[in-house]
């Protein structure tokens, strides 16, 4: 069976096993301890050297990082349901909208965490306050077009639940329980979009 | 033909102008006028809601943002030679090696541009100097980690020429020239690397 090197609470191993679970694979999920630092030994670093989770390990050993990756392997796995795109159009603009959620919301969301009090606390990273309130106001800013966006279709990418939104609901998610970022309840169809995809049983399957 | 929204001298288009160069598939360059705000107008926020460059416009006025999600568009439309995979295990790893480029690499280099001298004279961003000079001691890590890499193996994913290499290669020059941020000349297999990469007709035809 793959191994899927995981830690619970995080946001990128969790999107793999709600990948996973809406194609109804099974990975046998092996959790790191991240805290104690096995992310940065040379046996982890030898499955990815970004020492990073989440890694999948295929039955032959080769080991492959970075979620998204993983998921595209995945898909080409278990092509059904498909959430990458059915045509090479659909897939690229999937991709797009994907890829500003990327670089636009989680790393805006990812510099108010690294810059946090969590984060600090653990002694891993000197605070840089100005760093952390511009990427606070940028991920509201973010949220704010999400809103707009999803008061004209139902999904991120359109009509259809795809990866985009698996990466969406595990960062807003963590961005609430963890970098005090929930979505501000005013942004309604942000908060429609949270519920329809909440409840989906894959979603379920892997609380954040 | 397909229109590309680009600007001389920016990273991200420059990779689809060199994608598309190594396919021989020609587009219709549209210089935007970047500086003077055109970007963020309400007729080119409609092209690409992130009012960035590139956008691909195609014939029938479907515009499609995001430089590799372009990429991935064109190896569909011509296959060969490839550049992004040629089966589900290599495409996943190929991805991977490019995502921690991006985000391990291209954030950081992005970080120090934004709070460097250039944005901040053009009056755009509040200069973070904490966070710009933490983007540069984070490259330049980066630069000696694929320096390490490159002495076993002629490219960043492996044996052969990728999506990956592009985006490097416009990131690196960007880097030189723009942020003050050249790989240090010790880093020989780096300097190796960019000079097999900086010779290809499809780089020397689309220069930084």
């Amino acid at each position: 069976m793959m191994k899927l090197y995981s830690f619970k609470g995080a946001p990128n191993p969790r999107r793999v096993l709600i990948f996973a679970e809406e194609k109804g694979l099974r990975l046998d999920v092996v959790e790191v301890n991240l805290r104690g630092g096995e992310t940065k030994t040379s046996a982890f670093l030898g499955k990815n050297p970004s020492g990073k989770i989440p890694v999948l390990e295929l039955p032959d050993g080769t080991c492959l990082p970075e979620s998204v990756a993983i998921c595209r392997y995945l898909e080409a796995l278990a092509p059904e349901p498909n959430l990458f795109g059915t045509d090479p159009l659909e897939t690229a603009q999937i991709e797009a909208v994907h890829r500003q959620l990327e670089l636009e919301l989680f790393a805006h969301i990812g510099a108010a965490w690294v810059n946090g009090p969590i984060v600090a606390a653990a002694g891993l990273v000197k605070p840089i306050e100005a760093q952390r309130l511009r990427g606070e106001g940028l991920a509201k800013k973010y949220y704010a077009r999400l809103n707009e966006e999803l008061t004209s279709r139902p999904f991120l990418a359109g009509e259809r639940f795809t990866v985009a939104d698996i990466s969406a609901v595990c960062l807003v998610e963590f961005a609430a329980a963890r970098v005090n970022l929930a979505p501000d309840a005013s942004l309604t169809a942000l908060a429609a979009w949270h519920e329809r995809v909440r409840s989906r049983p894959s979603v379920q399957a892997h609380p954040a």
